[in-house]
C-alpha cells in the first residue's frame, strides 16, 4: 500500500525486482549493494522536492534493514520529526519470521537474531553473543551467515554452539524464503558445516527441546 | 488473503474482532483466552469436514503464537504432512517488529525476544536468559511482561539488566501497537518500573549504544 501511494521508489536493485509489478508510472531508483546511506540521502532529497518516497527494504526494514541508516542520514542532515518531512517505518516479516513459517514452528519459545557479518561489528562481540545465547538455550537465527569471502564465522558459530548444545540439535538452513529460488535444508548442529550456506540463507538453530518430525521443526511451549 | 479464501475463521475473540471487516459470509468461531489447544482441535475438525479454515493469531502466528499448539494437536491426532489436510503457516510482523517500527529503529543490531510468563517456563530458565542477553548486550523485547496477578517478573528483569547495563539505557514501553488504544512511553532502565505495563504491552530495552533523539529510539549499526 505504501509503494502504491509513492511517487518515487528507491532500493537495492534485487529488492526493486521483487516489487516490479507495483512500479508502473513511478520514478524508480535502483542502487547497488553497499550504497545504504546513498539510498537514504536520495530518498531525503526527493522528499525535500515534495515527492512521496518509498524506500524499499527486504523483510522487515527495522531488522538489520534501512530504518537505521535512514535515521542516521536524516539526523546528520538536521531533520527532526517536527519538520515538514514525515517518516514512517512500515513493519514487516523478517527472515526469522518467514523462514520459521516455512519449516514449522521453531519460534514457539524465546529466540534471538544474530548477524555473523563482522564488517561493522568486531568478531569478539559476535562470539560473546553466540556463547551467551547458546548457553541460555535460545532458539537462534543467524543472519548473513556466510559470503563468498567470509566463510570462517559460521564454523566458529558451530564450534561455540557445540560447547553448550547436543550434536543432534536440529538446524534448518533456509535460502530465499518465499522467493523464486527458495530452498530448505534440515541438518543438525554437528553437520551444519556440510549444508549449502550463503548470503541468501538464514540458519535456524533449535533449543534443547526442539525436534524435527515429518519434515517439520517444532519447539514445544 | 488467507482469511478471504477461508470458509471458517477461528480465533481468540479479541483477534477475531481485529479482522471483523473480512468475515462476511464465513463461519466464525470465537474462543476464550486459554483455549489454544481447543482452537487447534476445532480447526482440525472443520478441515476434516472439507472446510478451508483460517486459524487467526495476532502478530506472527509462529512467535509465541498458534503455530506451535496447532502442530502439537495435529501430531497427537496422527496427522502427517502427507495427509489430505494441508497446513500452511503464514508469517507476519510480531510485536517486536511492530513496536520497533513505531519507536524508530531499535533493531538495527542483534536482538532477542523473551516472554516473562512463567506459566509454562520455570522462572530460573527465564532469569538465566535475561542474564545472558543483558550481559551480551542484545537489544531485548520482553513479551507478556506483566499481568493482573503476575507483577514480580518485570521488576526482577529490571534488576537483572541493571547488573549489566547503565541506568539510563533507553526503554520503550509500547501498548497495542497499530491498534485503537496504541500508546508509547519512553523511559530508562532505572525508571521502567514506573511505566504503565500490562499484558497488552511489549517492553523494548536498548543495547549499550542505543539512544533516544527527538522521540526516536535508535540502535546504531
Amino acid at each position: 500500500a505504501a509503494i502504491a501511494e509513492a511517487d518515487t521508489v528507491i532500493g537495492y536493485v534485487t529488492y526493486i525486482r521483487l516489487v516490479k509489478e507495483l512500479l508502473d508510472g513511478k520514478e524508480v531508483i535502483k542502487k547497488a549493494m553497499a550504497e545504504e546511506l546513498d539510498r537514504a540521502i536520495e530518498a531525503y532529497d526527493r522528499a525535500k522536492l515534495g515527492k512521496k518516497v518509498a524506500l524499499v527494504s527486504s523483510g522487515d526494514a527495522g531488522v538489520y534493514g534501512m530504518a537505521g541508516p535512514t535515521f542516521e542520514v536524516l539526523f546528520q542532515a538536521g531533520w527532526t520529526p517536527e519538520s515538514d518531512i514525515e517518516v514512517e517505518i512500515i513493519p514487516g516479516a523478517s527472515a526469522i519470521n518467514t523462514c520459521a513459517a516455512l519449516v514449522g514452528a521453531p519460534l514457539t519459545h524465546d529466540f534471538c537474531a544474530i548477524s555473523l557479518s563482522d564488517l561493522l561489528t568486531p568478531w569478539p562481540t559476535i562470539a560473546r553473543r553466540l556463547n551467551a545465547v547458546a548457553y541460555a538455550d535460545f532458539v537462534v537465527a543467524l543472519y548473513n551467515p556466510k559470503s563468498g569471502r567470509r566463510t570462517r564465522q559460521i564454523e566458529e558459530a558451530q564450534r561455540i554452539f557445540l560447547r553448550h548444545r547436543a550434536p543432534d540439535t536440529p538446524v534448518a538452513v533456509v535460502k530465499a524464503a518465499f522467493r523464486p529460488r527458495q530452498n530448505i535444508q534440515f541438518t543438525t548442529l554437528e553437520k551444519m558445516h556440510e549444508a549449502e550456506i550463503s548470503m541468501m540463507t538464514t540458519v535456524l538453530i533449535g533449543n534443547s527441546n526442539t525436534y524435527v518430525r515429518d519434515g517439520l521443526m517444532i519447539t514445544p511451549r
